[in-house]
């Protein structure tokens, strides 16, 4: 993907960004030096100078040449903004410049475009924090070994019959510690973008929607090729990680205006099957989060959508738009819809599709578009388990999302043209690093069985409805979170979901009393902040499978960026090309 | 390496396994229904038959022909074994059948020897405990990312310029949790074998060290091809690692044996470099580990070997023969050698080698046989600091031997005949989980940096006289375990190491009053058994990066047993052939 000469020159002149001509004097240059860009990808150019006198004036060449067109903003006295909207780059290297009030300089790399398509269409599935460890528990739980020779009794969908395997680390544009908005952000445009940023780049603006926007691989298979987007998850619809491929903020939490731009924004998507309707729908209508009367639900049947809110409803679906929400927020995870059943949790959603329909559905959706597509499908739940350190929970919604892969795979078969790929965002803390004796009650340290007292889990001798293992063997894992707050153990599934901690009322939190009174339970001193109340995202390397042609793109260890390229690469792509409408 | 249809039948053919005459009669054959063993690879085939009365016999098939040549023997009076050492197949499925007291059946499949070499050296490196998380550390220590753009300042050694790239996962016989003993015998001969064990199969008599034997990679390349073979580890020498490729026992704590066997064993290794001497001399003399008079430094030396202890005899060797111990046990961490240098720690030890230095002796002598070599090096005290959540000693060792991986690599490069593997034999339940502010102090919870405060390590601003970062930055990570005993945390590297527990006088474990004292150490509960002293190996996956030829038999998913096919295959191992003498 890259040049490793052109990107340690870009490095080397990484170090003169901070060049300026007085002391407190400033210049930020987006896209930052060192960056990667796609020949023909279009993003907004911005150089901020900051720490100059009011009414200074800097001029802005790129390669040499004055750039036309440059707004002009102060967005304080000391400060000076020029922004170009939409600007790209032809292939090669290229140098943005700043003389005036302040002088600073850098240097981008535009990749050439790929001139050939390996796949015409691409299934990308994200398992939100399925780090390597969670993929191994799930393995585990799912096949693990016969207990008669120690033999392996098979491995997950996603991990058999690869055409790749790469190992992916990620990090922040101001850490090397992730959120899912930044992680789906670098893998939608191949840039680093700040904790909490949605393919944008920073800007010392307040206003979280005025940021340099950087066009996604949605928006660019869309604008370049006409192909059909599809954006599926388990969460919630304006969660972060769908919203990374076909919205713009700072501020992943700008739910409302995710929402508006999935339908106004140039992504377009043709299918968006999600848990939660409450950005979709007037404040007016109770769950709402949104301060407006807009409903997405109406306006977008106006737009062509067919709406569906059930699984029936779902799989009767026959349109060319599809549009989807299945619960007020998140999906109930995989347990509580399959193996807990329980009327309290479930509510009024009975009938929530699988993640395997939601795939079938919209793979069958975009199929009807003749320039192929590109479907994001998240496993959405599994990160949002991992954070209550409810290892079971997020470990089934693996096998739910491997189902989907599974799926996936056999239409790969059948339709050689498509790529599958099976990444994560960012890994948890999590490992298993024992197993544990049920037999001997919940909570019971000396029922954690190391080494050969683990022996061979029993997860396998009882199957729910799917074939998928019920959660409660007699032998089981000991699954742990090497980062945790305070909080109460008890090493066993519980029925009905509990959060590990409660607000202390002092910005701090106190593990939750409803779990330290459980039979067993028993308390843990943390090592986060005590102002954390649940587990943080580690930095902890993640898989990606491949399936297909182009497939070996994706070999390796793996930056996060270069998955966007990857895909690029794959599908064809010269980001220079318009299709047209 | 594996037909899948083959191991689906074997599979299922394990299953007849326990079918026996009686209901108390039980049958067990090994090699164990369901293994894979190379063509030509020597075992031990054992039968064992138990709950039938006294005098009873049976008769033992090998594809419905007797086995002739068995030794029966009895060790109980309701059982009757039958062995033969020293036992081959051809490529093929080949079953053992029982009749008699009791009947049972066990099918094994001889993998077909390859035909063509794809290279004549081979260095194999194992990261004791090096799991994906721990690699990851040690690159978040060794390059992370530009604080300027956010981008990645580079990866290790052991990840770049790949050839191939693999996960491995890893278990053993008797359960799904490993230790290093059936991993590295797992790597060395391909089979699962039992916690504890060092390249043999089960049986039911006391005595460890007449176990049903497994030929080695080792033995083999020696025995077939009149190889080189090296092994070198920083661990003391008889320790599990090394000793899974040139000795065969039940109890890898057999310590006065395993030396015996280096030098009087199948594999005849040419060159062995260690930390400890305490099993290879005399019970005379202080320190030693030994039970008789055997002084193998002197004794190694009329066999003639060249016998160095110290860096500077090392470095000056010309020699076909090397060994080498530079320590009465283990090797001081590389932290202790380089960056603490506590007298009282080191000791008499001032001149221990690098791993690099002990890599390259280790080639260079190895070189002079023109039948190529097999060189297995550990990085061994990895896992000894990761064990007592001492990570910091464990990461920097691991940087130590991603410079010995360097060596490799600059040698493949002017040998191209040569293939170079990294790998663990397991991993631990580590994980980067957030950023440390140093400047707050040890132990101090609130200095611990969730995502975007976790902002860029700092190790890079001062490096060791090797080049390696030191282990005191002002912001740095925060690295925690999964599963602990109870333990009092620091967030911070101490110049003298400290076991993390101390015997509480029943059997249980208390945490370490040295370390609870420190400044800012605060207690936490565990979540391991009350009588476990320290962490324990989890059941994560490996990586397995490879450089060379050869290394296309090393991408994808690998069962750890997988590895010893894919370097026979490698190698061009045809173990149905002698070389002779």
């Amino acid at each position: 993907m890259k040049t490793p000469s052109l990107v340690k020159a870009s490095l080397l002149l990484g170090t003169l960004l901070a060049l300026s001509s007085a002391a407190a004097a400033e210049v930020k240059i987006y896209p930052y030096s060192g960056a990667h860009v796609l020949a023909g990808q279009k993003f907004d150019l911005r150089v901020e100078v900051s720490g100059v006198a009011a009414g200074a004036e800097a001029s802005v060449m790129l390669d040499g040449k004055p750039v036309a067109g440059l707004i002009k903003t102060n967005s304080a006295a000391d400060t000076v903004e020029y922004t170009l909207r939409g600007v790209s780059l032809l292939a090669g290297s290229h140098t943005v410049t700043v003389t005036g009030a302040a002088t600073g300089q850098a240097t981008m790399i535009a990749e050439a475009p790929a001139t050939v398509a390996q796949a015409k269409k691409v299934i990308l599935f994200i398992g939100d924090g399925m780090g390597w460890n969670t993929v191994r528990a799930a393995e585990l739980v799912a096949h693990g070994y016969n207990p008669d020779n120690g033999m392996p009794l098979g491995r997950l969908e996603m991990e058999t019959g690869l055409s790749g395997l790469a190992t992916v680390t990620n990090s922040s544009y101001d850490s090397f510690l992730t959120d899912s908005a930044n992680t789906a952000s670098s893998i939608a445009t191949g840039q680093k973008v700040l904790v909490n940023a949605l393919s944008v780049y920073p800007d010392n603006t307040k206003d979280s929607l005025d940021n340099p926007r950087i066009e996604t691989i949605a928006e660019i298979l869309k604008r370049s090729k006409n192909m059909g987007i599809g954006l599926v998850s388990t969460a919630f619809g304006t969660d972060a990680t769908p919203a990374a491929f076909a919205a713009h903020t700072r501020l992943r939490g700008d739910y409302s205006a995710v929402a508006d731009q999935y339908f106004k924004g140039s992504a377009k998507p043709d299918v968006l099957l999600f848990g939660g309707s409450n950005d979709f729908i007037s404040q007016t209508v109770p769950g709402s989060r949104r301060k407006d009367a807009t409903n997405w639900i109406d306006d977008s049947q106006k737009m062509g959508f067919t709406f569906v809110s059930s699984r029936a409803e779902l799989m009767k679906a026959n349109t060319t738009k599809l549009f989807g929400l299945f619960n007020l927020s998140n999906f109930n995870s995989y347990l509580d819809r399959v193996q807990f059943k329980d009327p309290s949790v479930l509510g009024d959603f009975k009938d929530q599709p699988y993640l395997w329909d939601m795939t079938q559905k919209a793979v069958e959706t975009l199929d009807k578009n003749p320039n192929g597509f590109f479907l994001m499908v998240e496993g959405g739940m599994i990160d949002k388990f991992e954070h209550p350190l409810d290892w079971q929970r997020g470990v089934w919604d693996v096998l739910e999302m491997d189902k989907a892969v599974a799926w996936a795979k056999d239409y790969q078969k059948t339709h050689p043209d498509t790529l599958v790929l099976v990444t994560a965002d960012h890994a948890h803390s999590i490992s298993t690093y024992a197993g544990y004796d049920h037999t001997k009650g919940p909570g019971n340290r000396d029922a954690v069985l190391v080494y050969q007292d683990g022996k061979f889990p029993t997860y396998s001798d009882k199957k729910d409805v799917n074939g998928i293992p019920m959660v409660t063997p007699t032998r089981g894992l000991a699954v742990g979170f090497a980062g945790v707050p305070d909080y109460c153990e008890t090493f066993t599934a519980r029925p009905i979901y509990k959060d590990p901690t409660i607000s202390d009322g002092s910005g701090g939190y106190a593990p939750n009393p409803d779990i330290c009174k459980e039979e067993g339970a028993y308390f843990r001193t943390g090592n986060l902040p005590r102002n954390t109340n649940q587990g943080v995202h580690s930095a902890d390397p993640v898989p990606l499978f491949s399936f297909g042609p182009g497939a070996q793109n994706f070999v390796g260890m793996m930056d996060q960026t270069d998955i966007f390229f990857a895909i690029a690469k794959a599908m064809g792509v010269d980001a220079t090309k318009d299709a047209g409408k």
